[in-house]
């Protein structure tokens, strides 16, 4: 093996290694990017549940806001933040999706697209009155764990 | 002490416990939610940002639906976010935010619609062209150094 040649196989690994380390680290920060949305999507779930429940005093302006901003998250472009290799098989207990999310694509799709459609009423509702909110959260609390119970690891 | 006194005494030592406990738990949450949004800022910046400085190809709809997402976010309510003693004094490495962010209020708030302006600004530029979207990443920059420098806690 020439000096080059050496040079050249040294050359790729490294390059291989570093396009790996590239890819965790993308991989990484595209879990994280995906599950900082469902954060948020609970944390604004958490005012709007308490205010149907009647855990806290229903206030229509808190509830739009909440309500605006949840479809807001719902509707945000997720197209960076599930790329493939990034389910519970591949990095474990770092992420809680599995692997059918990618084999029934586009399965996901259209459960995401539900979801967001149960937020969207939501919102045309949250601020009108109590009845009117309750009555909206339904459709949201079941479009989530119609895509929780297909594509999300039980706990 | 008679028993009832003392009964009175525990249940005001629980009661104030589980009170704390409660606000502790939303405190951490509400840290969690507001980072939770700054992660997604840097999600959606990374892209606009890759694409500005030439590390990826521009691609327009993919800048537009980036810029309306990061708009999104921080258009986002934060009502609950920025509970009293939710600051690096009080929580530690569990928060980069100051004091200041309190006891110079509302300034923080007029940073915060500063930096919204801008990425409407950024929103409207970025589906253009690769130039139209290099000029309107200054600005955001410029509102989220501006922010940090007052705000966050140097590392």
């Amino acid at each position: 093996m020439t000096f080059r040649t050496k040079l050249g196989a040294v050359a790729v690994i490294l390059s291989t290694g570093f396009a790996g380390a590239a890819m965790a680290q993308d991989v990484g920060k595209a879990v994280e990017a995906r599950q900082s949305l469902m954060q948020l999507y609970a944390h604004y779930l958490g005012t709007l549940g308490g205010m149907a429940k009647g855990d806290m005093d229903y206030d229509a302006a808190k509830a739009q806001a909440a309500a605006d901003s949840l479809l807001a998250m719902m509707t945000a472009d997720q197209s960076n933040m599930w790329p493939q290799g990034s389910d519970t098989e591949a990095l474990g207990d770092k992420t809680a999706a599995l692997p059918a999310i990618w084999t029934t694509y586009p399965a996901i799709a259209d459960k995401g697209k539900a979801a967001a459609e149960a937020a969207a009423a939501l919102a045309s509702a949250a601020g009108t009155d109590l009845a009117s909110l309750q009555a909206a959260m339904g459709g949201v609390g079941a479009s989530c764990g119609a895509c929780h119970k297909d594509f999300r690891q039980k706990r």
